[in-house]
Parts: C-alpha cells; sequence; structure tokens
C-alpha cells in the first residue's frame, strides 16, 4: 500500500507562539511498514499546551522535538494496513501521531486500541489526556469535600472544565477562572460553575475574596504565573494546590517564583505536581468514572476544532492565546 | 505569695533584627493568681524564629504580640503557686512563658504538666516543639526510605539536626545545608549526617548536584529563599518537600517566590506546609519515638544556652545571625 503523507516538521526552535517559518510541511511517500508496525490514517489531532514545551531545547518528562522531526503531538487514527498483531485494518487506535496524516504505530505504551466507543472527538477530549488529568488531578490531589470551595482556573479549557465539574460532583462549591466574558458564560452554564472570575476584565485578588470568603480549599492551577499567586494567598487552611500546568510561562519558558507559596506553611497546606501519565496503570479507573457521569448528565465536555493539517500551528498556538473552549482539535481527512 | 517579676514587653514593632530599643524591661509584683491558675517560677526560655514572626503585625496562628505586651515564646517552670486542680507546687510545666521571670498558667492546651523525665533543657530541646516538629515533619511529610537521598537545611539547627537524624534513623542518606565550617562540622561528626553543605562558603547548586546526583528525594526546609530555590532545581521524580520555616525571610517580611517551583509539576513532587500544633493529639507518639532513638543512642541533641532574662534580646537575634547550635535556650534564675 503506497499513500503520500503530510507532515509538519520542527525546523527551528520557537520563541514565543509558535512562527509558521519555524516549521516545513514536507510531502512524502509513508515509509513501508516493518513487522510488529501498522499504518494509522489519523483523524484528530489532539492540542496540549504540552506540545509547545517539546518544542524547547528543555528536558522534560519526554525528550524535546529534534529539529527536522515532525512535531509530537497525541492523536487518533484509523489502522490502515499492519503486520503487528495487536492491531487490524479498521481499528481506532489513540497514540503520539504528530502533525502528519498517517503515523506509523507499534504495540507500545503510546498507543491505545479503542474499542466499543466510537466517538473520536470525546476520546480525544473527555476519555484521553484531559479528562484523565481532571480526573486524577482533582481527585487524587484536590480531593474536594462536600461544602468546601475550589477554584479552578483556565476553566473554559479541556481540562479545567472536567477538573470543576468532577468538584461540584464532589458536592464543592466551585469557582472558575477564565479570560472574557464569553468562556466566563460557559464555565457557568454549560459547565455548571457556581461562578467564574474574568481575569482580563476583574480584580482578581478582590473577585477572589469576594467568591472564596472562607478561603480556597482545592485550587486545580493549569496556569502558575501571577494567578497561582493570587490565589495561594487566599488558601483556607490545610488547602490542597494540584498544579497542572503553567501555561502563563510556557512560551517564555520563565517561570516567576509564587511569594505566596508561603501561605503553605502559614496554611499546612500543600502544592503538588502531577502527570496523569504517570497513572497509566489507573486510567481504567478515570475511564470508567467519567464514562460514568458523563451517562448520568453530571458531566458535559466541548471541544473547539480546527480543520485540516494546516490549522496545526494556529490550533497550538490558540492554546496560548485564548482560541479555544474545551479540547482543542485539528480534524484531518 | 509576693514576688517581683521582670517582663520584657515590646514597645515598638522591629525591622530586621529586634532592636533592645524595640523593648523595655519593666519590673513589677507578679499579679496574684485567680481560681484555676497558678504562678510558674520560669527557668528557660526557648527561642524559636517564630518569636520574631509574633512581633510583626501579620495575622498567623497565633494572633501578633501587642504592644505593650510581654514578648510571646516558650518556656518552662516550675510551680510556686497554685489554686488550679491541676498544679501543685513544684511541678513543671512547659507553656507559653514569654520573655519573664513569672508566669501565670492555668490548665490550656499551651501548658504542658511534666511527669517523670526531669531534664528540664531536653525537654524544652528534643522533647518540645523542635523534636515534634521534626519528627512530624519528617515522617509524615518527608517519609524517606531507605537508599533516598535527603537535605535539610538549617541542619546545625534544633529542628534541622533532629529531622536529619530521623532520616538516617529510616535508612537515608542525608546531606545537611548549614553555614560555616564549624557547623557542618558538627553536623558531620556529631550529628551523623553523611555530608554538609557550607552555603556560605561553597556554590550551593554545584554541591548539590555533585552530593546529590539521582536528586533529592525529601527536602526538610526551615529557611526558604535562594536555598529552597537551589533544592527544588535539584529534585527526584515524586520527591515531597516538608515546609518547615522561611527563616530567610521573617525579618523582611519579604518572601520572594522559589521559580524552581515548576520542578513540582515536572517532577510530580509534592511540597507541604505544616506546623506541629497542629498535631497537637499525637505528641505522644513522637514523644515515644524521640525518646527511644536517644536512649537507643541513634538521636543527639545539642543546646546553645544563654544566661539570664536580659540576654533574651540577643539569644532571639542569635536564631538569625546564625549564634547557635542546636535548641537555643535562656536560662532563668
Amino acid at each position: 500500500m503506497s499513500v503520500t503523507n503530510r507532515q509538519i516538521i520542527l525546523r527551528r526552535r520557537p520563541r514565543g507562539l509558535l512562527d509558521p517559518a519555524d516549521t516545513e510541511t514536507i510531502t512524502s511517500a509513508a515509509p513501508p511498514i516493518a513487522d510488529g508496525e501498522a499504518l494509522l490514517r489519523v483523524t484528530y489531532i489532539g492540542l496540549d499546551a504540552a506540545v509547545r514545551t517539546w518544542l524547547n531545547d528543555q528536558p522534560g518528562y519526554l525528550p524535546p522535538v529534534a529539529l527536522g522531526e515532525v512535531i509530537r503531538s497525541a492523536g487518533i487514527g484509523e489502522v490502515v494496513e499492519s503486520r503487528c498483531g495487536v492491531y487490524k485494518v479498521g481499528d481506532i487506535v489513540t497514540t503520539l501521531t504528530g502533525f502528519q496524516e498517517y503515523a506509523l504505530i507499534r504495540d507500545d505504551v503510546f498507543s491505545t486500541l479503542i474499542s466499543g466507543e466510537t466517538d473520536q472527538v470525546a476520546i480525544m477530549s473527555i476519555y484521553g489526556s484531559s479528562g484523565s488529568t481532571a480526573y486524577f488531578g482533582m481527585t487524587d490531589i484536590g480531593r474536594p469535600r462536600p461544602g468546601e470551595t475550589v477554584v479552578v482556573s483556565a476553566a473554559a479549557g479541556a481540562t479545567g472544565s472536567i477538573a470543576g465539574q468532577i468538584a461540584k460532583i464532589a458536592g464543592a462549591r466551585v469557582i472558575g477562572i477564565a479570560g472574557g466574558p464569553q468562556k466566563c458564560g460557559v464555565v457557568v452554564e454549560e459547565f455548571g460553575f457556581d461562578a467564574c472570575i474574568d481575569y482580563k476584565n476583574e480584580d482578581l485578588s478582590a473577585a477572589l475574596k469576594s467568591h472564596c470568603p472562607k478561603g480556597v480549599n482545592v485550587y486545580f492551577d493549569n496556569v502558575g504565573g501571577p494567578i497561582l499567586d493570587a490565589v495561594l494567598g487566599r488558601l483556607a487552611p490545610r488547602a490542597r494546590v494540584a498544579l497542572c500546568g503553567v501555561i502563563s510561562s510556557y512560551l517564555t519558558g520563565d517561570h516567576p517564583g509564587p511569594s505566596n507559596y508561603v501561605n503553605l506553611l502559614a496554611r499546612s497546606a500543600s502544592m503538588q505536581g502531577f502527570n496523569a501519565l504517570d497513572m497509566w496503570d489507573r486510567f481504567d479507573e478515570a475511564y470508567a468514572a467519567l464514562r460514568w457521569w458523563e451517562h448520568e448528565g453530571a458531566l458535559r465536555h466541548r471541544e473547539t476544532i480546527f480543520s485540516g493539517l494546516d490549522s496545526c500551528v494556529d490550533a497550538l498556538n490558540g492554546l496560548f492565546t485564548g482560541a479555544n473552549i474545551g479540547k482543542m482539535l485539528v480534524r484531518l481527512n
């Protein structure tokens, strides 16, 4: 089987937003598959802020994307050719597809054969890394109890929107933080948060004080920077801070330290970083809970879907400019 | 019974070190005791960095010392008069004596009748707040495992020296951080740490890299500031940081945020503040363990003892200028 593959490769390391000139789109025949491999026709590419971090020349939980390599990202697709016993033609598989139309896969930790659920958008959104990240961060680290006050930043985003809904299910009061009235409206009306602070148009510290008069019991942090610092300034005794992301500084690589970290001491509070990949062996638990809550109508998800491989750069940058509500995806083919 | 009491009261709020002119020493008759009260002749006053924080006009886990009030501190003494059923003359009691020669006590959460142990210095040191703080911070938050690498700052101090020894008992490699060759020598030779970094004379980051090639699994932080930031930069995966104190900024009230907090995220690590007062109901557990370890010869404690009420200001300031090895005490009478 011979197919033409379009790929977006990294040409030079970006500064700030990814410049299209940092990339190059190349077209070539997809390589022949070897024993143990299969060829996936990619249908959706999933964007996470982490994709941008992989473009910096810094070690992380995965190595940086090398110059000349396809830009790494999550994705989903259909097996079109297989020499691997695990996958047969027609199977739906999620993997690290990268920014390309066809991806080689093998039976490894990054590739998951999907059975049952056929809604590929949902698989890439609530049932993918965003949902499980929200689940583990909120249930393992946040541990909200009924009546507690939970704050979630990037509340209109893929992870924040689900994290907040999980806290609502646990019986907490949930306050979102998002940028602009449209997102704040969606956070309250669609995702059911009790309130949402528009950090672009409100005094954040004053709003936190007003919405969290007894302090913040749980903070699910997607952003870092001044927002993290402001919430640390409002912690309640024995508060739990789940560090999920630092989107405010992924572009610059500069992470101003939150001076209010001393409130962790004054409030006997904790701040814990996590990565859903660490909980790989518990994905079934997250999946089951998320499925059930959605089945019950307690959990909603949304996506912002761009179209065509050429929109990948815009879609990635959109995570940093606030272009998305819910999960950011690119649909191919 | 009529006794003359000398007291050091707060006259104005200090900036930086406590200036003797910020205080006033007054002499008056000790007040008559009421029903439910007893009079304690203070024998030792215990100094903690927290004493200095109580002099700032900032809310904390205890209210600030008001102008005109006796400066609050821990202490121990002997009951010389009692109208309280719990205490009889001759009893030894630890309480928040403050900087004074006689203190009124009652049966409350801050006052503990001592039975058995008669070494008042040990009670104020290893068996007091310093020992229990080290115990809870290391066993509950640090949780070192055999072979792990533990770093302790202010390692020659009352809490740090015990925290590090507890980690040694748990089978960890323990690296201290202290100021100056004399303290570093004591930390290794007397307290049995595997090594001690002299932050005043060594490149801290380079020394951490050399002593902790696989990263830091547990950090017991007494100091905050640049030392905290440097250790956060060396965290191992799933590291635990116990925030015990921020002595580097108690004088200024200024807490620069540690920009390496993002390593909590990259390493799925946690940072937790705590206060031994929160574990009040578990003090018996800490006491039993500390007693046994000392009995076995696995735990040593040291004290730096100043003499006379008039040395209280110097003793308090000495915590910030590095004057003490082990617990800082003032002996009265």
